[in-house]
């Protein structure tokens, strides 16, 4: 049994770990994966997009804990989502609803168990984390879960024209998927046309250039260098298409 | 079994996979969790504090290698502590001292069994983890292990009214409980008086806030922007409360 | 069974999180341990030397995903090695060949499967990642494989005078053997001299020293303070040695 961990958490910091602890001691067997913990801080639109990317690679009955959750403690829902099979455990508020839009077939329970003690900031491990323990060890199952018929928060199934994530390489992700983009587009981002190459390989380093990245987003790269530093690239900067 | 992980070897570097593989080495079947690997480099007090806050949280029998060692290699001793059920494996030099101190029940023992090969500079996979997989793997027990009467460095129970550590959402951590801090007090830092707010969620963006964060600390932190930012917070910086 | 992750993905990012899915879809017993995910990015000859400085410490039968691979989707071969009982997968481009070049017994077998889906840019996810757990299930083994006689890119067994990797408290790994090296001899970087101590709190707080570090390399460190920062140390310049 497998779960996932998709947040802004900060892989560098404690927050992880505590999760982790929940989450092992709720279901001793589970496989426990750090999918991303980079999400851009706060930025839930980017994490939405970048989930909806990710989903496609997880396997069946695996259990995300998705999170990015800047309005902790206040007025927006805790929910659960089963899509295409794969369950998703987190804040109803837009992190989910990507996948939810682009999913064949998408269930929406809300979440009304309350643990004994649930700190003011921390659902992540209070409420998230034992509810995705308690999914993956068997002890919830969809038939038996009160249901509603939609999320509260909903982004759609569109792209989103922007930067949504700049790895450690200075690759800049967007949240355009590339199965819709003709390889003869120009990618215009702050006046620069950037246009497409296969791989890293097939432009001389240095060289910036569009492609299609493993999640099957568009990518603005540079052959062995930083396209974010040449281009001053910044998560959430638009973007658009020229021919 | 539960083994926690908690150092300033940074979770980036190269140190804690050398760790983990001796651990699994010795004890196959635990499960080992980094708690925290970004104990501000080098500082014992600030890690004093923090383990000691995140002790609570730690399942019975759990064993935690904890290590913050600016003087490996030199005269300061290698130490087991068993308090209020849980296991700590470390350096003697006050980085578990507070949880000694505020623990109902503390038992020292002295580390007498040195490895065939101790290298100068990594402790921590030369000597802690193999004792602590030991410990995990059910080799050594309480009863049959020689004690001391305390440990060499005390820090004492007393809360340490400094910044010890800053997320990377730029919340800073500070050494205070907060059930010991009433709501109407102000946290004094570099001039700047702080009031308190429940959650993010209660004040507007980019506002400065307290409030009793996860770990039940006193957290300086800002709705969905840095407070470390704006205050200029660094870790070890003194603070003080006002009316 | 253990399989190591040695790679310039980066800890932060997205990539180790998909590699660590599939492998532990193909073996679901394995223990997979990150060991280092911060290689400098591109720089294959620096991970070529850490990675030989590292495998003395891999246990007998071990696989370890050795993964820097700027030519990705390039002309550049996938391979398998196993090395004094070691396995090792991953690109043929001279990351491997250090560990080749200095072990007693080295196998190279050329990857010909291809899974049905390859992505550009990630073969660590799409190739690697499956190989290497067909071995560690047991699915593949030395004596059925096809073997090539050599590496088609070989850096040979000697030091490498150059900074391979600083860590983040700033010490400055090289790529040059510690047992080779007098500790007489002084290290000079960028025309300052430095002399040996064998560990940091020999040396006044703040002063820089050379020593042999826990991989066996000499490393340029400073007690409690970056070494790095002190001497703008920068992986890749150049050092020498001076009586």
């Amino acid at each position: 049994m497998f779960i996932y961990l998709f947040t802004d958490y900060g892989s560098s910091d404690l927050y992880v770990g505590q999760i982790k602890s929940v989450l092992h001691q709720h279901a001793p067997d589970a496989q426990v994966i750090d999918l991303l913990h980079e999400v851009p801080a706060y930025n839930i639109k980017a994490g939405a997009h970048l989930l909806a990317a990710l989903a496609h690679q997880l396997p069946p009955d695996s259990v995300t804990v998705a999170v990015v959750d800047p309005g902790v403690g206040g007025v927006r829902a805790p929910v659960m989502m089963r899509a295409d099979g794969r369950w998703f455990v987190g804040p109803d508020n837009g992190l989910m609803s990507v996948v939810a839009a682009r999913a064949g077939n998408a269930q929406i329970f809300p979440i009304t168990w309350t643990p004994k003690k649930l700190s003011a900031s921390f659902h992540g491990r209070d409420l998230f984390a034992p509810v995705a323990g308690r999914i993956a060890g068997g002890g919830l199952c969809a038939e038996q879960l009160q249901k509603k018929p939609r999320l509260d928060v909903e982004f759609g199934a569109d792209d989103l024209p922007e930067v949504i994530y700049i790895d450690h390489y200075g690759n800049g992700f967007t949240g355009l998927r590339a199965n819709g983009v003709s390889r003869d587009a120009l990618i215009v981002v702050d006046n620069r046309r950037i246009g497409h190459a296969r791989v890293f390989s097939e432009v001389p380093a240095g060289e910036v250039f569009w492609y299609e990245n493993s999640l099957g987003l568009v990518e603005i790269a540079a052959n062995s260098a930083s396209a974010a530093g040449k281009l001053g690239l910044q998560t959430g900067q638009p973007l658009s298409l020229a021919a």
